[in-house]
């Protein structure tokens, strides 16, 4: 099934931009009167039928709609320190897109070796994955932020969102947990995976004492990438 | 931590074979009397002292030995098509051995694109992703064979394996689960993933008479790598 993105969409029709156009009429051929497969990248899919195209600018008129297309029935947010490798992070970014994600926070940390990051690669790569994976919703890429400062702003967060950092040392006076013993049955989750070096034990304890429960993931060695996308992954079984 | 991979251990010395004497002598400098750890790609790990090196062979003394090093505490068969893209199999090939795995089959089925699938640089994948992710054993991967081939295969595996075929199709007069809610505490599990076209009725019908129980792996469209990493992630949590 073939999408096209477009943010530019009202109750009667969608406009699709230069990039979109160009690939619906240079590469794909499509005509005035053409059925297209539009998706807003909030959640709606449209079914429409091209009343203007040129490779600068695609009107469409919608047919039909269905909205939360492809939708999961849970809010994830993955707060994950980008590796020295940046396709590492890519690549989650794709996979958890595929599988089931809502908004990815690039973390820098105390230890991280990685302290810069580049979002647009990343949000052509997600919207893409949407597509391949039939999404109507895009996930949202946010700006780079230390953890300090992301742990301040999840206090927005839903009032029932379950705050989850994933910390390899011990700490003192609080409960360590298997990460898929905290996931079941949750209408919100958000999970931090912090750097190579993991995060800082004042990072930890910032986290702890802004509400978020530490948790293991288990015996195995794992890269960020991995660790992120399994997070990714049990909590999408663990929420169907 | 540093690892080397022989396969010729015995009670008192590793012997390192050409490939890895090189990296040992001329990559890492090397010399007698310094302390090197084996594995022996079983799950053993030995804790050595080199006796003699050159580039073409090293023999080190065994201090001690930590059996079951890295291991994990089932035993995880995944039976995966490969995609037209080879370069994502090697991937969900290095991702499944850092979370924990046995034995990968690379299976051909009906509606298969891709029908041959040399093993050799799969091979050299896992074995360098068990080194990185400290495991003591590497996984290991069969050569390709016919879905049916497999299914029959499979007959010799131990009597509490628990067998799953992720198929998209409904089946007639077969409950089909969520693979999450098959997978808690078991001791053996193998998972059949097919091509981009599924498995074909025929197929599926076969594996069911041969007691599979049919899956899903939920509502999201995955590709065949992720599909097949996500359902290595999920029987891992579920049986730490």
């Amino acid at each position: 099934m073939e999408l096209f993105y477009s943010d530019n969409c009202n109750n009667n029709q969608c406009v699709l931009a230069q990039e979109e156009s160009m690939h619906c009429v240079k590469v794909l051929r499509h005509k005035v009167g053409d059925a297209i497969n539009v998706i807003d990248g909030c959640g709606t899919l449209y079914h429409c039928v091209i009343e203007s195209c040129s490779p600068k600018e695609t009107v469409a008129r919608i047919n039909s709609v269905e909205s939360d297309w492809g939708a999961h029935n849970y809010k994830l947010r993955m707060a994950v320190a980008p590796p020295k490798n940046i396709e590492r992070y890519e690549w989650f970014a794709e996979k958890a897109t595929e599988i089931g994600i809502d908004e990815i926070y690039p973390i820098i940390g105390d230890y991280s070796q990685r302290k810069v990051l580049k979002t647009e690669r990343l949000k052509r790569i997600v919207l893409s994955a949407a597509k391949q994976s039939l999404k109507g919703a895009v996930p949202k890429i946010a700006e780079p932020l230390s953890v300090r400062d992301f742990i301040i702003a999840s206090k927005d967060f839903e009032s029932d969102c379950e705050k989850i950092i994933c910390y390899c040392d011990d700490v003192e006076d609080t409960s360590k947990y298997l990460i898929s013993n905290l996931l079941k049955d949750k209408k919100s989750v958000v999970v931090m995976i912090g750097p190579e070096g993991d995060f800082s034990k004042e990072e930890a304890k910032f986290a702890i004492e802004n509400g978020f429960k530490v948790a293991s993931l288990g015996t195995s060695r794992l890269r960020i990438e991995t660790a992120a996308l399994t997070a990714v992954g049990v909590t999408y079984f663990l929420n169907q």
